[in-house]
């Protein structure tokens, strides 16, 4: 690989000081040296990084474009992470803003295997949006779980998850708990006729996240959800290749943390790492994130004209059965909508309630042909 | 494992909202539904998270005290993430001040395997401060990389590390980068008669950072860098897990970008994941961490009060030769000193520059026994 690629930071410094900042965030983020001390002509050519632009996005922010070798990434989905971002997330001014990622690298990462239309075909779900909802709280015992996740399925969803909260726990192991729900939801899947799938979570390190993705496959499963923050993006990169049967869901946790923007990190970014699915806090919720914020990121995860598949995007984050229309207004029917904690208020009555949800998405689905 | 642990947000709201805010904390820390859609009363008793109190800090700014189940966090020190910081790291308001280490975690993840005594005890170092410096810059071939540790090497280093951004990368793959650094330090190590030690970044997913250790380890090496927030902790702890006979440095790449403070993130949980030296940017330096930040940094770095061993703090990022007074002031001899790029200017008398600086920090040593 030779080249460079274009990397958007928004830095917070007074208009006389960016330049040399700029400077220093092109240096810090390739070889983080002096370069008075460089005495390779090739590292002061092709390796440090180079100030493309400098804008005023207003407010006292200037959008700085560096331009890094894309040799330095190598072949790591980690060390991609390092290079734009490493040593420069350590100064408070500054995030990262967008990443032009270039050919490359979207053939090295290869970006979701299965897809938006992909799932869509699964599931038999056309012209109308996806549902789901999310199996919690945790520290209940397998067969509680496995309980209500035949409820929702009863209910005629497309996707249960796990709550990203349920790991390999001594209260509720993963191998039990997930064999458990597998069954539920299968049991329920045959009732309705919906071939609903359950997307277990996976947890711990990349043996841990293989045995268990090993499992969930040897289980009839599909689908599997992974924290890319959590395990790491190079634990993400190698399940993705390691089970290209699976269609992975990305969830956000710990995303927030990194001063990143959201519809990099989640829509863009995870994508590329494979993610088929990228579930993510929608406004109106119980999280921060913006109308516009919200509006990109699932722009970016839909996105194909960089050569990936589109991936879906799942708005979540204290969704309710009420604001069901405002939200398919705002994402349009590619979307998956995730109402979790709002279903298990309906006590002994979540099959009829989650019936109701499925019933008002395919309502005021379009019901155009699968994309 | 039962009981609770205290973890400590700071929280930015009206205080007339303060109390409503934690107890949201508690709940999204833990069950992350409405509490009235749980019927079970082992969750609602053992899981979900307890509001143990609330402080003013001043400015806006609250401390907000919860007791998280132990038992959610498993045995995974991903998992241990997730539950501390996993949602809430997704509301920008909210900050990750502190976490009360239980007992049980201490046991479970171990800390550093053999930390800051043993590292002094390994360069036959006692009564002063450590010194090292780093390789760089990323792009040069690994002869000229192999030549310049061997330079510094002579100049009587304790550790000579790689740069964070050197890698796996095509212009200098990791055997080859590796093997030639190795041996350049053992030989300039032999000509100075001190055992300098040679620290190579470990990168990719485990089963590369697996492989890239047992090929350190064949060459003679008992040191190695990782950076966790790009790894992942849950590489880390198998790493440390399964090369106990190898100290780990921890890198603070992307470390930067999470809102956890940085004492806790680099000071405690680094260190409670294995880190026998964490690096940091310090105080001075090109990165914006407080005086204050840094030193308590260190003190939580080289605390024993929580039955682990001390690691050895390690304050870099714009260290030059000028400040090594000022830094060893202030940091104490139970430090080591990195100066990097500042070296490095010295051209073809970097062998020289490095003695100066060597003989400085021995100088200004209290020469007490080792600890």
């Amino acid at each position: 690989m030779t080249g460079r690629f274009t990397v958007t930071y928004h830095v917070r410094c007074p208009a006389t000081e960016i330049e040399a900042r700029a400077r220093g965030i092109a240096v810090e983020q390739s070889v983080e040296m002096p370069l008075a001390a460089i005495a390779d002509e090739t590292v002061l050519s092709d390796i440090v990084g180079a100030v493309e632009g400098i804008g005023d996005v207003g407010d006292g922010v200037f959008a700085v474009r560096i331009g890094l070798a894309i040799a330095t990434a190598g072949q790591d989905a980690g060390q991609l992470l390092n290079m734009v971002f490493g040593n420069t997330s350590l100064h408070n001014d500054v995030a990262l803003h967008d990443i032009a990622v270039p050919d490359s690298l979207v053939r090295l990462f290869g970006g979701p295997r299965h897809g938006l239309a992909a799932l869509r075909s699964r599931l038999n779900a056309s012209g109308r949006a996806m549902t789901g909802s999310a199996l919690k709280p945790q520290g209940l015992p397998p067969e509680k779980l496995a309980h209500l996740a035949g409820q929702l399925a009863l209910g005629g969803l497309d996707f249960i998850k796990d709550d990203h909260g349920l790991a390999d726990q001594a209260y509720s192991p993963f191998a039990g708990r997930v064999a458990a729900c597998a069954e539920a939801v299968a049991c329920g899947a045959r009732s309705t006729g919906h071939p609903t799938r359950y997307v277990p979570s996976l947890t711990g390190d990349l043996d841990a996240l293989r045995a268990q993705a090993r499992l969930a496959r040897s289980l009839g499963l599909d689908c599997a959800m992974l924290a890319p923050m959590i395990c790491g993006f190079p634990a993400m990169q190698a399940l993705v290749r390691d089970f290209p049967d699976m269609a992975f869901f990305a969830h956000p946790s710990m995303g927030g943390a990194a001063r990143i923007a959201p519809d990099l990190l989640i829509g863009t970014l995870f994508r590329l790492m494979g993610a088929d699915a990228v579930i993510f806090p929608s406004f109106g919720g119980r999280f921060g994130y913006a109308r516009e914020t919200c509006g990109r990121l699932a722009d970016r995860a839909r996105g194909t004209g960089d050569g990936m598949r589109a991936a879906l995007p799942v708005p979540a984050g204290g969704m309710t059965l009420e604001r069901t229309g405002e939200i398919l207004d705002f994402y349009g029917d590619d979307t998956m909508l995730l109402i979790g904690g709002n279903l298990l208020m309906a006590g002994d009555q979540i099959a009829a309630e989650t019936e109701r949800f499925t019933r008002t998405v395919s309502d005021r689905g379009s019901h155009r042909p699968a994309s």
